[in-house]
């Protein structure tokens, strides 16, 4: 099902076109094509290199992995999530490995990893849907997590599913329009909250 | 210059592409472009759709904002970064709007807005080099930030400069090789700190 964003200006198919569903077809994802995934967020820039982004991945090939997995999701997620063939519990490093200094962008750096892990699957046809509600304390503890590393969010990955198959409730959800604060709205100039110039043009 | 990731995965060649230099050209960025940088960046997922970024935008042709900006970041930034036509100071809500509960997520959600900023930049042939060595209390005391917005990190974009109108000791430090963690060191299976079986594969 395609939901494009509807930009004012111009920008890349593969941004307009991400959208995060609730749905996912009954078909596994190519091991080569998980691995891309990955790889795109592995060459992600992070502050000093430090690349403070882990991934648990589960595939539903593997069912002890995948309900470990699937368990540390909070209920109301668990319940459209298990439908996705791939999912993945991310992770941080908190502090430098050069100096065990905290590290400030920690969260900040794994957005960049897996924004670029996004885009590359709606490059290959795959739909991506993300997740802050995660059971932090059960990830902490079902993967023995060591100091210095914190759980963070979740993703569910898998090609999307035909509109036809969807349950009703569901497919007029997917159906809701997409929104976005206006331009003026977060970009500023010299005076916070004073829109820049630049997107005043607009 | 170019200066590729050398994947051991096909990934998409605007992610591959990408690379942080400390150098650009002496030429303004067209604000429609910018725009579209933006734009590129509003579209992004977040947790309840919060968009919980904010960008301060300064551009040369603005010397008084220009200079506002480039003094919020750390001495050792504003020698290199003050070559960039464009410069942004990023800043995230920490609360929900909609019931003023901490979002855990929100320098995350910040981290994907970039990165789609960084992709459409990458696009159109611009450069993109972001800074965590940003002066956090200037850039509060500066803007007057209102409570509940924390600034974060710093952004460098332009047009990149041919390796032959860099300074030396800059040309050496452009062309250093990249390099990144194996996918094995960063994606585990169901136990913590073992390769997942589907990155094991290569």
């Amino acid at each position: 099902m395609e939901k494009p964003a509807t930009p004012d200006h111009s920008i890349l198919d593969v941004i307009q076109r991400r959208w995060s569903p609730y749905t996912f077809a009954d078909r596994a994802v190519e091991p080569e094509k998980t691995r891309c995934l990955l790889e795109a967020a592995r060459w992600s820039a992070s502050a000093f290199n430090e690349q403070p982004w882990r991934f648990i991945l589960a595939t539903k090939d593997n069912p002890n992995a995948y309900a470990k997995a699937l368990g540390c999701l909070v209920e109301a997620n668990q319940g459209w999530a298990q439908q996705a063939p791939v999912l993945i519990l991310t992770v941080t490093r908190t502090t430098f490995i050069r100096n065990d200094n905290p590290n400030r962008v920690h969260q900040h750096d794994l957005g960049l990893a897996v924004q670029n892990l996004i885009t590359q699957a709606t490059s290959m046809d795959l739909f991506v849907h993300q997740m802050a509600g995660v059971d932090l304390d059960k990830v902490r503890k079902e993967y023995n997590l060591p100091s210095g590393f914190e759980p963070q969010t979740a993703i569910a990955i898998g090609y999307g599913m035909d509109p036809a198959d969807m349950p009703d409730e569901l497919r007029e959800k997917e159906q809701a329009p997409r929104s976005r604060s206006p331009l003026a709205d977060i970009v500023f100039g010299e005076t916070w909250d004073q829109p820049s110039p630049i997107v005043k043009e607009t």
